[in-house]
């Protein structure tokens, strides 16, 4: 079963636990061999996606949530997730809190490459690589270090304050990184996936 | 007697507690009938500042701090601190920690305006304003309160985290609107003038 998450740059695929991913221009060039089962946050896509063979999971992501707006690829992540507090770090960081397949809502801030990008703008002088092997446990003493500290920082601090005692899940291109801060936090690239997986295991009879 | 503190884009003069700016293309055609007391992160003002009605305050303020590349205007403001914890909250937001005159560190973030537009690139989705009434007790429910929660809750965590019982100091363009989220900061537009001045006061002997 091939799955795609389709955003604005970028598709990635899903299938026997392998992921990978293809441009969007090269993704319009793309025809598939079996059903694609899809969800998309890219409104230029409609004339390719409604040939047949996709076939789009959005209207089988339904969870109790009075958020309005809620991306439907941000949907997918904590539709995967039954309890627990949801960190996807990629362009954007969003965090959102699940309880008992409930969506209690959520908030977002820039990703680590999208803040570094910002500050470069703002001056050359903050013009500084992340690093990541900074110790949060002392206040910087130059301006690598500053930047690095003000981005990674409120993220620990946020988790820490909004987790309360709920598993910890991070994903995303920096959701690998941003785990090793936390002792139990789990990481797990393919949560969107698996949220697709539940809509379609929850819904077999009308899907496939 | 006029002080000015010279930025890449703008000169912000004081003069008899009165505060006032111009962009850095009108400040090259003025002419001052006085001396200015200035200091500038602006490379690009060599000429002009070698006049001698223009006097360099960068010399007078010095502090103990092991931090590298502390930059002048930043400098200035901790300067006007004895012991505090100082938010300077404009296109970047810096907070440094002084503890008996000594500069302790400190580190950068993103200001208001600056995530808002890096947000805004990412997808027209996150181009939202920013919802100065949000209430920060209660997890957002629709992406403005995101992108709001997401912006103001980190400032209040770190500072929160940081300045232990030391007073707490705003100041720079959105530092009036940060310090109403706590009880006891002080808000004060002119810190990095009372900085200069104090850099004056205590070397009147070779500056005046």
């Amino acid at each position: 079963m091939l799955l795609c998450d389709i955003g604005n740059t970028t598709a990635t695929f899903y299938k026997d636990r392998k992921i990978w991913s293809l441009d969007i221009d090269k993704f319009r060039l793309f025809t598939p061999d079996e059903k694609v089962y899809y969800i998309s946050v890219n409104d230029n896509l409609e004339d390719i996606l409604s040939n047949d063979i996709f076939v789009n999971l959005e209207p089988y992501i339904k969870f109790s949530t009075t958020y309005l707006g809620l991306g439907i690829d941000r949907a997918a992540v904590c539709y995967s997730i039954k309890t627990g507090f949801i960190v996807d770090a990629g362009s954007a960081i969003t965090m959102d809190l699940m309880s008992n397949n409930i969506h209690l809502g959520g908030f977002i801030l820039p990703g680590i490459t999208t803040t570094l990008n910002s500050l470069k703008k703002i001056s050359n002088r903050l013009d500084k690589p992340l690093n990541s092997q900074i110790d949060l446990d002392c206040i910087p003493q130059k301006t690598a270090d500053a930047i690095s500290y003000g981005i990674i920082k409120p993220i620990i601090l946020l988790v820490e304050e909004l987790s309360n005692d709920k598993p910890i899940y991070f994903t995303g291109g920096d959701g690998e990184f941003l785990s090793r801060f936390f002792k139990n936090a789990i990481y797990d690239r393919a949560l969107i996936f698996r949220g697709m997986l539940k809509a379609i295991d929850e819904n077999k009879e009308i899907i496939c």
